[in-house]
């Protein structure tokens, strides 16, 4: 009789388990099969493209969103506010070797950001190339004052991960300008930071130290490094002009764009799921990340649409200002905070539309493992990866405050950095396939924790 | 004495792993790093696009990659005569659609490879929109004769896999004509069977039974069909014209292309990696595979490159005809087998450049389970799936002579269904890394099958 008992209760687990599998299932066959989310991202990328935080486009992407969710049926759909800086490039750049042996070439270069410009009659200067901050400071102040400093190190692909090639190369465009700087260089240009060969600059974020010296600063297309790099190594005496007039305005009134629908059992937990709208003002910022936009406002179509009750309150947040400051990401986390918010779960999407591989967990041993259970549900999705690393940019302030799980949806990389911060970033390069396959993933993933109760209590 | 005995022989045993997996990472960062291949493939599809068995471009390609070949240090280089198909589209197609109430609207269509024309005048007929056979066949030759069969099956894109996708529509195109024929039609129109839904017709060949008849059938672009199943919908007396010219002329001499690296323990038993160096004439057969080939001989470059001697011949094959009789991979093995050739293994690429995602076995269960225990060494670089399945069509035909074990190489499929066939599949839809992936992947595999023996004698 007992036997029979466990038998009973082994097939109830086991048709639980089917029945769960069966939502999954359901959930990315209807991502599968819906355009929505991919024709709004084409309408974003065409209607504001260049939507750097403070900009016109940025606003129109607000009430672009904020529109898209109205029309919804969701329980709420309101605005953030959140100040945010307010950078602009100014008049396209202008860089031009001038060699006495091979004449004058044009590069393609954009300023980076925060970056302070040349003024309107741009700087001319020699120039000395570096591949590292180390060769830089040997060089020393001698022989980097009153020059251009390029700083020229290229891709190591034999990494499988292009956020590894990324990484060994960024660094360069964050700290190298202002140890350039810190030198007396009138100016700096940096390689893209991408895994391409082609003609495309990739901006990004400069720092400078607070009362450290800021210099014009640009990347140059990897093409143009090439150029560059082969004149240099011709005619040593080579210079180069440069201008270009950036500057900073007192930063503007901005949002969050949020849409939710309140959970059936907890509606005071909240699940977070969430992309940044703001893109750089050289890109219509399709892959960065207004797919990740879209697929976060798609998780809650998809749960409307199968009838899926949440016990907990599922809001897609789009998060303002990534790029520069990450002021959206830090006021959605105080204001939870602040607001005495539960917070359970949160995943964000900002590695690229890709087809989907795996999640990435901030969490502890415990939450992790927790997550780790549910892979066997995804493996038939083809993602076969739960592990520990960072989660998004802008969930990652919510560990200010929760010890809570974050997640990252993992994405195939190797497209990625062809396109990141660059013009190339361009809707036609998003697969609707791959896209929708992340819509279901991230709705997959916050049905399960939501609905098996995996992650303890909320906080 | 005994336990430190062991420990030294486990010990020796993980250094052995260690020293493989050194190998495997170092094929990848190889591959990764290279990009001679890719530029192969550049010139290839720029200029032997459209190389149909049997056309100019064919031949250009033969003499393109025996030449790669022949500059490459390897231990032979030859072709291996085959007669292949000599079909010809002839002249642009054309189809209009002829609606006394929307006027006339031009459609994109593509003559299915192997079928007839319909003269230089063209045929005029009303049309009868289907969307399986068995619709067809309750229609009968009472509502089929004399009329053009318009099949309209969308797809279903709620598989993962776009290769159920293709599956559950590529049977209208193979048979649909032929039906068609059988009840009294005059011509045949298939949706393309693709999951985009751009305005490019998708080709592919379509069956005729010996004796059965044979009628001018032509691929609409999925843009075409929606158009044609609306209007349809609103003027069912609308008429089609319909112009194609294509015909077929006696076979010809061609050529599969083969370099080898000779074995130096093993060198009589052969180890096949191939693609098919034939492409639709509409197409530049990127993916297509004009990949496929460039990988394989991408294979034995890695081989030379990292000093990695086998113990068994490599034998990298550009089979030719794939698309239509696979004509050379037949070819292939019966002379394999006619010459008393050993064969250890073989594996094909003909699933397009995409990231890898791990390889799909035709073998026997032992063999099988001996390749699935190498899956830990690709981990490290994205590919979680060794399974029980089809290898590659060129190289399937070993099977008739030889119990050995046939592998394909699995890419992840979301994008290969929007370009296979069509003017789509371009050298720019084909990413440097992800193409080099799949090169590596194939190296490394080959390496650790001949290094560790794991598939028993060669027969």
């Amino acid at each position: 009789m007992r036997k029979l008992l466990l038998i009973l209760i082994l097939l109830a687990g086991h048709n639980c388990l089917y029945s769960q599998q069966r939502v999954v299932d359901a959930i990315f066959s209807n991502a599968l099969s819906s355009d929505v989310a991919y024709e709004n991202l084409r309408v974003l990328c065409e209607t504001t493209e260049g939507r750097i935080s403070g900009s016109p486009e940025a606003a129109a992407a607000v009430e672009f969103t904020r529109q898209i969710m109205t029309g919804m049926d969701l329980d709420t759909v309101y605005l953030q506010e959140v100040m945010v800086p307010n950078w602009k490039r100014g008049e396209p750049e202008i860089a031009r070797i001038v060699s006495s042996k091979y004449g004058n070439t044009q590069l393609n270069v954009i300023a980076l950001g925060l970056s302070v410009g040349t003024g309107p009659d741009g700087v001319s200067a020699p120039v000395v190339e570096v591949s590292n901050i180390q060769e830089l400071e040997e060089l020393g102040e001698e022989g980097v004052r009153d020059k251009i400093v390029f700083f020229n190190r290229k891709p190591n692909h034999a990494h499988y991960n292009t956020f590894d090639v990324y990484s060994d190369l960024v660094g360069l465009r964050f700290r190298g300008p202002a140890a350039a700087a810190s030198f007396g260089a009138v100016a700096a240009i940096v390689r893209s930071a991408t895994t391409a060969g082609h003609d495309y600059p990739h901006t990004g974020v400069t720092r400078y130290e607070v009362g450290g010296r800021n210099i014009p600063s640009v990347a140059v297309s990897p093409a143009g490094a090439e150029v560059l790099r082969r004149q240099l190594a011709g005619d040593s005496g080579l210079s180069i002009y440069l201008r270009t007039t950036p500057y900073r305005r007192p930063d503007v009134l901005s949002y969050n764009v949020i849409g939710e629908i309140w959970g059936s059992e907890l509606p005071g937990q909240i699940i977070t799921v969430g992309g940044h709208l703001d893109s750089w003002d050289n890109s219509p910022g399709a892959h960065d990340d207004g797919a990740g936009c879209m697929q976060s406002i798609d998780v809650l179509r998809i749960f409307r649409e199968e009838g899926i009750r949440p016990k907990r309150t599922i809001r897609a947040v789009m998060f303002m200002d990534e790029e520069i400051s990450q002021r959206g990401g830090n006021k959605y986390a105080d204001l939870a905070y602040l607001n005495g918010e539960e917070h359970y779960f949160a995943i964000e999407s900002d590695r690229g539309a890709f087809t989907p591989r795996g999640f990435s967990v901030d969490a502890s041993p415990e939450k992790l493992k927790a997550l780790q259970s549910l892979l066997p549900y995804f493996t038939p999705w083809g993602m076969h990866e739960i592990f520990a690393g960072g989660s998004g940019v802008d969930i990652a302030p919510l560990k200010n405050y929760y010890d809570m799980a974050l997640a990252g949806l993992i994405t195939d990389t190797q497209r990625y950095f062809d396109l990141h911060h660059s013009a190339n970033d361009t809707f036609d390069q998003v697969n609707r396939r791959e896209m929708q396959l992340g819509s279901g993933a991230m709705a997959a993933i916050i049905y399960l924790v939501d609905y098996l109760d995996i992650l303890g209590p909320g906080q």
